[in-house]
């Protein structure tokens, strides 16, 4: 599936119209030279294996609760918070529950 | 107030502890090398002037209703939206209800 062009201005919605989280899909929101964000649907026990990417992310949990393990390291993530990670670094997420997260990357390099 | 440190992998509360957005107050999350997250409180009729930021932005409304204007053209951001804006565009804030919003700025330069 084609990552939707990136309109400046335009309103996204993050949640879906439906909001059947377990049986909605991961999508792309929209990449631009800058930024990539996407929607990650994880129902309870999928997993979304360890990887890398070269710029920062911050991963915000939006429903349930996602283990996020760094580095080999695993810290819960609940709907209303927010991590931060390092460009580079090694990162999977496990859904504890039915859980969805918004995921923005930063594209560039400093 | 000192913006905190950008500790890779440390979890962040968006909301607060105290859910009472009214008199909540804006405050920076965080700020590293490629970000700056900050959650913005605007109670209704409450304005953040229009200015523009170098790096892309993306506004994400997380509670309640925002009019966001952008070179002068309003559109209301919901709860579970979010908008993305090119760097350097003129954009303002107006809480239409008690609102407020996740802002992620893009700190480096492609």
């Amino acid at each position: 599936m084609a990552i939707p062009h990136a309109i400046s201005g335009e309103i996204v919605d993050i949640l879906g119209a439906d909001g059947n989280l377990p049986t909605a899909k991961s999508f792309a929101l929209f990449k631009s030279a800058q930024l990539e964000v996407m929607r990650v649907v994880l129902p309870a026990g999928k997993a979304f294996p360890p990887h890398r990417v070269a710029g920062e992310i911050t991963l915000q949990c939006l429903h349930g609760t996602l283990d996020v393990s760094v580095d080999g390291q695993s810290q819960l993530l609940r709907a209303g918070q927010l991590m931060r990670l390092e460009g580079g670094v090694l990162h999977g997420l496990v859904g504890v529950t039915d859980a969805s997260a918004l995921v923005t990357i930063v594209l560039c390099r400093v």
